[in-house]
């Protein structure tokens, strides 16, 4: 599994338990719907920027988000 | 001050802390001296992938990159 690949299931399973849809965090973020989408599927490399847009939209630190890819990437989920 | 300018002095910093020239630590984390030098200049947007490839070569974790970061936007520094 690719670092952008675990990446997109620590997004999606912190928007999902925030139960907020694409559309909402794009809307949030100030980003696209369909980026969103890509990134979730793991088809595209979020930068620092892009992971402190969206860390603003689900009211999470982007340390969190990196420290969910470290954890994943630790225990090979 | 923009995220990557941020980054950029941390970069810069953690790299000083260590001893270690823009060449090794290129040659530690499998990128470009030149890209280094533009990301510490903050001329860059690094990617996920890139802030893991530079937390090997600096031996600290990606997430501790992004906390100080995160440290300095807050500060203001």
């Amino acid at each position: 599994m690719t670092i952008e690949g675990v990446f997109g299931i620590v997004l999606r399973e912190c928007r999902k338990k925030r139960r907020i849809s694409q559309e909402e965090l794009a809307h949030r973020s100030g980003l696209d719907r369909t980026f969103i989408s890509l990134m979730e599927r793991g088809k595209r490399k979020p930068t620092l920027n892009t992971i402190f847009a969206l860390s603003g939209g689900l009211e999470v630190k982007p340390s969190f988000l990196v420290q969910e890819v470290e954890f994943k990437i630790h225990t090979r989920v």
